[in-house]
């Protein structure tokens, strides 16, 4: 049997075991695993040394290999991070309806863990962690498969996890990471129907797309976000500017980041000459439409592709509309269903655009920037699904969980 | 454009019409939709006539004919489903979370619906009717490919569909009937991400793991069942026959039927001779392990193949088994996670059983039968759910459903 096949199936069998483990020993195990990282960091940075000496070798970027680099404070972030999603309640046993039926059946449909989740995700250790952390104190088993780069720090990082949970009995078969590096061992997981209850892509568009086309476990897609800021005729300028910044630069290489400004024609004859000189004071880039261009002159021209571009970078596509209804179809067009907001003072026309934008997150006078799950008050995020399905937006521990319903009867037969 | 494509992308352009709609103007349009049903009737069934004809000429099933066909009685049973769908309560626009931020966001989680739901099925006109009415109920819009031999069927009924539809406001692109015969356009279906929101097939094994197996679009998986019940040796003996007969017997083609009878062997040593005959009697065929077979020898002998078959028929499986832990062993080896009940009057075995069973529901001392929409409340339902993801057990309107964040803002920006 494969690798894949054979971990899935260990962590399959884990699962009755992780599943019924209470509250306390969860948490338990959660803050001996954050304990045990700190205590290993030298252990975990020279694995991290060697995974980042090979990635200098095949030539990463540096931004590659900053995203895969451990250090003493960053480890430390990380266990901070597990001792977090220690202190959050657990939403395994929640009852979410209760029913007496006029036959006498007693009916509760209680949350309950969702099984073996699948994590596929770039070389980044954290993220080892992090998913390991939300996806166990939810009581499910985990699969991991991280980018190859990253290989010889997530091995150690998960030998660490499982001497504390040999240590504290949470079933070590529960966190499996998958070793392998070979392309084709993600294509098996995809299709470990049976084994697996869903899978989880996190990174960039190429690694989502792959998931998302060619898995036959249910997805969770996340993450790819064209997400705009529609600046409103009767917007106040100052908020308007504020916000806008703040969605573009305060951290562009995220997927709640500003791709594309909207400027309602009125607003941007008065104000987008101004708008345009603190994007460039942020050191942004600005590719504009033919109308931005006849305003502001010094930005590049937008071809047809940066409508549609996630650049995660000081990057700003600028598209002068005549008012919310062109602004709507622009968004419907090229959003990605993630993050969208309006700037106005006109109650009327935010209502429709929050109503009317079929999006995860629909703003009005904020920025797009808080689709998030801390910000939103979960504790804790595993992604932000630009689905529809099961969750939609920032997903906390409850996205990882599922339900049963529970009958209890006297005898009863359907007639 | 191929049809699949163009009907999928007006679909998706009815989405925003459809989906802002209130509550009253769809209710209206549904019942509208059940009068125009029964008063075109005899063009309705003139229709089912010719589908009977190339069916019977095809060689169809007696039992796939009676499926196929309509009369007055089942168009008055088919409108009546639409009128109960028009008195339930619209989930649509609930407030499912509200929360104020510490930087003062108001953060609001509502019920959207899901968007475009594609349904792929059977040569079943009811389910036309059906699965057209839950979903635009429910704000979406909804693309049908039915089994081709109803296709006449089909036609004519969405025909008066429509018109009920343009008679009371609802965008009659909302509703797609695909006409195509070829498999070619559910192949096409399947991969329509970025114009359907998800797939659900209703139908048999082959149907629905031919959509799991080869969908991008996120499916929501139905119906297989291979359900059990465990007869405890401290089950009641009449309750116990009562309620396996129950499961067996009462309706043996539906998914939430009885496949395997599991007996503790104290029981089975008392009374599963008795229990035999009864199944006889009721007129199931009896395919026993070696256990049972010693006890009972009139019975047909299990292959391994039985315990992972649907039989939907008048066949049950019959295995002794020692004890609790064995059952458990055995419904989690070839269970479909779909309905699972236990018998006994001790209570500690009945709770480890419906703790540990891992199923959309599971039972005691209550019939599986009962895994059903209206059974559990809901007033209707799009099918059963056999997957952890979205929807887990009879999914009623808000299986129909999204959400999305709606967030207000007085000029926050993140920090």
């Amino acid at each position: 049997m494969s690798e894949v096949r054979t971990k899935a199936a260990l962590a399959k069998e884990a699962v009755r075991a992780i599943g019924s483990m209470d509250t306390a020993s969860k948490n338990a195990s959660l803050l001996a695993m954050a304990d045990a990282l700190v205590a290993e960091q030298d252990s975990i940075i020279a694995a991290n040394e060697s995974d980042l000496e090979r990635g200098r070798a095949g030539g990463l970027t540096e931004s590659l290999l900053d995203r895969l680099k451990l250090n003493p404070q960053r480890i430390e972030g990380i266990a901070e991070g597990l001792r977090q999603i220690a202190s959050l309640p657990d939403p395994i046993g929640e009852t979410l309806e209760t029913a007496v039926r006029p036959n006498g059946l007693r009916i509760e449909k209680i949350r309950v863990p969702l099984g073996v989740i699948g994590i596929v995700y770039e070389a980044r250790p954290n993220v080892t962690v992090d998913a390991a952390g939300l996806c166990l104190k939810t009581g499910n088993s985990v699969v991991l498969r991280g980018g190859s780069a990253a290989l010889d720090s997530n091995r150690r990082i998960v030998e660490v996890l499982h001497q504390a949970m040999d240590a504290t009995g949470m079933p070590r078969n529960a966190l499996q990471l998958i070793e392998s590096s070979d392309r084709s061992s993600v294509d098996e997981m995809l299709k470990l129907n049976g084994l697996l209850d869903v899978i989880i892509p996190r990174g960039g568009r190429s690694l989502i797309q792959n998931v998302v086309r060619n898995a036959t476990v249910p997805v969770i897609e996340t993450g790819e976000g064209v997400c705009h800021t529609y600046i409103d005729a009767e917007a106040d300028p100052d908020m308007a500017a504020k916000i806008a910044i703040n969605a573009k630069a305060q951290r562009p290489s995220v997927c709640n980041a500003m791709e594309t400004l909207l400027v309602d024609a009125p607003f941007a004859e008065r104000h987008l000459a101004s708008l345009a000189a603190l994007f460039r004071e942020a050191g942004v880039e600005l590719r504009g439409c033919p109308r931005s261009l006849a305003l502001v002159p010094e930005m590049n021209a937008a071809s047809e592709e940066d409508w549609s571009t996630e650049y995660n970078d000081y990057i700003l596509s600028v598209r002068v509309v005549d008012g919310l209804d062109e602004a709507l179809d622009h968004i419907r067009r090229y959003g990605t269903l993630h993050s969208e907001c309006i700037v106005t003072e006109n109650a009327d026309r935010a209502e429709r655009f929050l109503r009317e934008v079929d999006a995860a997150a629909v703003y009005h006078n904020a920025s797009t920037r808080f689709t998030d799950g801390f910000e939103f008050g979960y504790g804790a995020e595993i992604g932000i699904s630009t689905q529809k399905l099961h969750a939609r937006g920032p997903m906390g521990l409850n996205a990882l969980t599922s339900s049963k319903f529970i009958v209890r009867g006297n005898g009863q037969i359907r007639g």
